[in-house]
């Protein structure tokens, strides 16, 4: 087994079967020691945050599977903090897909003219370069074919399947009473067809959830949910 | 004659026929006395600028209007740096829409990672909201679709009249040795059909031009060209 990236809040290693495994760490994106999922610098560790994140993880990749929605997940170890997950390739370097309901944080501080905090949205749709030296841009659909990062066709695959999976991870945490603001996925191209999988991981260090209108912190929402 | 309006680079007045008049100036956008079109500051003043940037206008609108290209231009007075034109509604509160043939300027700052210092691009035609408070953050056609800014329909429109109009600009730069590389333009709604049409200017402030690798400054180009 060996170790193949380091990243801010897994590590993943490379199985001898081909498939990889990711390392779940207790350090979450923020600034200053506050939680941010949004942000591109770990700002704090929280004892438990990494098998937390697992855990979630686990439930909603599992209930992608019921529903067939593809993602590259084969298991998980809880004890270990471990998922076993399909080799897959990213899309150029890296990009997060971000779909909102609710306008709040890079949105607003954006769209501000246009929008009022926590106004809702329509499942809206959005893709961030993973790039820390240029904070994370957002970038177009046309930019994305441009660059050679993205079909066309890729583009509205992606679209797609990010408003399914957000609508179920919005729907199962309205069962708690729980609300999605927003939440970030990344994809990836898997197998020979190079087909268009979610990877990385489904947590609370990757959405802005709210109960009765106050923000749930990541570790609270693993306890309040599961 | 009432003044409506106080622009950076123009002052707007309303005329009794219904029509308006924009006095050009001699204050062009820039940082610390350095003329940037991407800038929303005012950066520097340059005797004739306004008279140098009508000129331009004058020729590149009449072209158009030759091309059947909608613009809001119906006269100009060289003398007094005046432009005669139809009342037009701008989207929202003001876009702006660069077309790009080559990386530089902000792209280049977003994209970095994905281009290289003055990469061809294809009529790259990207919006940016006119928010000097939150530096003109650029906007996809899904988020201007979804605020109420701009349909779907009218972003298309928007789009092919930003690369009609930007492919007439770089072959007139180009019958005289200089290449176009970028140039912004701002749209409005005139009539009672709605009709998008090209507003404002089209002038060495709003381009980059450049003539064997070289930028070339807004009054030189001018002096160049016409």
């Amino acid at each position: 087994m060996k170790l193949t990236y380091t990243g801010k809040t897994k590590n993943v290693y490379a199985l001898e079967d081909g498939n990889y495994l990711l390392q779940f760490k207790d350090d979450v994106t923020g600034e200053n020691g506050v939680f941010d999922p949004g942000a591109n610098t770990v700002g704090l560790t929280m004892e438990g945050a990494g098998r937390a994140g697992l855990k979630l993880t686990k439930f909603f990749f599992e209930k992608l599977q019921e529903k067939g929605i593809p993602t590259h997940y084969i298991a998980a170890d809880i004890e270990k903090a471990t998922m076993t997950v399909k080799p897959a390739q990213v899309f150029g370097e890296g990009l997060e897909v971000i779909c909102r309901f609710r306008a709040v944080g890079s949105f607003l501080r954006r769209y501000g003219k246009y929008a009022t905090d926590a106004q809702p949205l329509d499942a809206f749709v959005e893709v961030t370069l993973k790039d820390d030296d240029r904070q994370d841009p957002p970038i177009s659909e046309d930019a994305l074919d441009m660059l050679g990062i993205l079909t066309k066709e890729e583009y509205q695959t992606l679209k797609s399947l990010t408003q399914q999976i957000a609508h179920v991870v919005k729907d199962e945490l309205a069962v708690k009473g729980i609300e999605l603001y927003d939440i970030k996925f990344e994809f990836g191209r898997v197998g020979e067809d190079k087909q268009i999988v979610l990877i990385d991981e489904i947590s609370g260090g990757n959405m802005r959830a709210y109960k009765d209108g106050e923000y749930i912190e990541p570790l609270e929402l693993e306890k309040m949910f599961l």
